[in-house]
């Protein structure tokens, strides 16, 4: 088992990282006999993983309940936040309960942002079974549920007890979502690490083809450096964890302007991306090869490289207005200056970012 | 202009109290030119305060937005927390946003909460309007709304950047929601300031006729009593917080199975102080004259002293067991052991709440 934490003082907390951990009590330290815990998970995944965790919790003598919440980005909303709590005050949970998030990024955003608020806060742990929610959003503490008027609007800065990474759960992840959290996983090689780039563009079919060994390198790596982001600017304060942002800026346009779950979080971000480096080219701090560069990465692991067909550029503007990190006022947008490397860049014109995003067309 | 302070480290903040402090722009630093801010209040008291309020920010060149929202306990709810949330998105304001709760505590408490969750964290600035709201809730932090299965269930410790108390509200408050507020004011004489319950019996009267100087002596002693509490014990963590819950495990059920907004706080704090009261004296912890002196004072407070005829005794239990401080698998009350020192006691059997709860009818 690989162990990575997460350093945050009082609150830091364990990554653990092993196939077959939902069947392994330990894994769950510190729930220990008469505790009380509740699974949340969803309909496309309790069938495959809820019974089996259930067991292995109850082995270790933990009182489990569960909700089972319909499948969908289009879930993570207030309405269903609120059908959490109530199965909470139903069944008396109280401050000493343990929520577990067992799901992607949807579940674990929504769980988490449960856990901040019932009771004013109680604990709980990240289960991903997502490669997306493994890599990215299971670790860090950010948590939220979407607006109809933007993604991830309501939301808090709450870290989990623990995050248990099951390598088996992406054998059965379907295609589309397994290629979805890759975006992610590029995310962290244009940002952070160049070496990791290019590992990623030697190792892109492996990963396709989901070996094992690949896998776990792959996933072992992003978690580290998302740790070591996360231990260095939790809140997002310093501007270090804000390069995680990179090409969400445009992606959550295409998410949030197509319908949550039309395009999958990842393949928006993927497009996202590439507007953001071709923003960066354009503003003459991005070489053109190290576009295509990462555009040949992208379409390598399958991920969309032209945006939407029905979207005008011009109508990305008015969600990027109301994205987090530019409700400051003005618009900042994360930018590529190598790969590997990332800054934070504001006051760029509504001409370049169209020209970015129209840069990003099937017949451009 | 009297100063309190809250001292909780980077987010230690001042109590400022004084006549007319919605009029002063200093007051209300550190905003300033080119802010940003939302003015959330009720439709009871904006034709009361919102316009002149609104001028006084102008003044200082801070641009100012608004949210009225109905005026009742009924309200303080993740619906309405979500209409907050839309007008902030509507018009576009940023993580560098300050909401200002003008109001009660269910403004209070509501606000505070919609600013703990907007966009992850905003500031938010406390400008109570009630007795209750500024002798208690709009100090400290805690931030909530309620759900349909109890109250306060939902929310958040976060902060405020300051408290602005304006004394001049307090004389056009309707004389209920004054005498409400009576009840929280009593709680710190009972729970941490015999000296302060000696002051309270000697000037009740002059309470009551909202004579200026008793009102500004009384509010500036319960946040210094509060501020105290909260700088020592922020999270409710080691017991000394939790203090300020005296009578509100029993209140709490009133109010819930009353329907939000039939009983004041106050009033069903005020019986639940007594049936406290009544608790600790039937387990011989409590002398008998010191139970009489307290209904005593909120006798003369104007208080209610009797339960609601139409809840029976035991159905006091079901609302008692979902309370917050219970919710840790067994029953936990605040109990007084002299006038001006109380306790958390558990294992009180249920025998001994009822015969407390039937202490408090009208007819016994």
């Amino acid at each position: 088992m690989v162990k990575i934490t997460v350093t945050l003082g009082k609150r830091s907390y364990p990554i653990a990282i092993a196939s077959g951990l939902f069947g392994d009590p330990t894994a769950f330290v510190p729930l220990k006999t008469g505790d009380q815990a509740m699974l949340v998970t969803n309909q496309t995944l309790a069938p495959l993983y809820l019974d089996s965790l259930r067991v292995t919790l109850e082995l270790s003598g933990v009182k489990v309940d569960q909700i089972i919440l319909p499948d969908g980005e289009q879930y993570k909303s207030l309405v269903v936040l609120e059908q959490v709590f109530s199965a909470l005050l139903e069944k008396s949970h109280g401050r000493d309960t343990t929520l577990i998030a067992l799901g992607g990024g949807v579940i674990g955003d929504l769980t988490g942002f449960a856990a901040a608020c019932y009771l004013r806060g109680v604990r709980f742990i990240q289960a991903p079974t997502t490669l997306l929610a493994q890599v990215d959003s299971s670790v860090g503490g950010k948590t939220a549920v979407n607006h109809p008027l933007g993604k991830n609007m309501i939301g808090a800065f709450y870290q989990p007890i623990s995050v248990v990474i099951d390598l088996n759960c992406l054998q059965t992840l379907p295609m589309r979502e397994f290629i979805s959290g890759l975006a992610e996983v590029i995310k962290y090689g244009i940002t952070l690490d160049f070496r990791f780039f290019v590992w990623l563009e030697n190792n892109i079919d492996a990963l396709l083809a989901r070996d094992v060994t690949a896998l776990s390198c792959c996933i072992r790596w992003c978690c580290e450096l998302k740790a070591d982001v996360v231990s260095t600017d939790e809140r997002e304060e310093n501007g270090r964890r804000a390069l995680l942002n990179f090409g969400h800026t445009y992606g959550h346009a295409i998410e949030v302007k197509m319908g949550y779950g039309v395009w999958l979080h990842g393949e928006a971000i993927a497009v996202g991306m590439l507007m953001a480096a071709e923003t960066a080219r354009l503003l003459g701090c991005f070489a053109e090869a190290d576009v295509e560069r990462i555009r040949k990465l992208l379409s390598s692991a399958r991920l969309p490289i032209h945006r939407p067909a029905e979207m005008t550029a011009g109508s990305y503007l008015t969600y990027m207005k109301r994205d987090k990190k530019v409700l400051v006022g003005e618009r900042r947008l994360i930018l590529p200056t190598a790969i590997g490397r990332a800054e934070i860049r504001s006051r760029i014109s509504n001409d370049i970012v169209l020209t970015a995003i129209r840069a990003c067309s099937k017949s451009s």
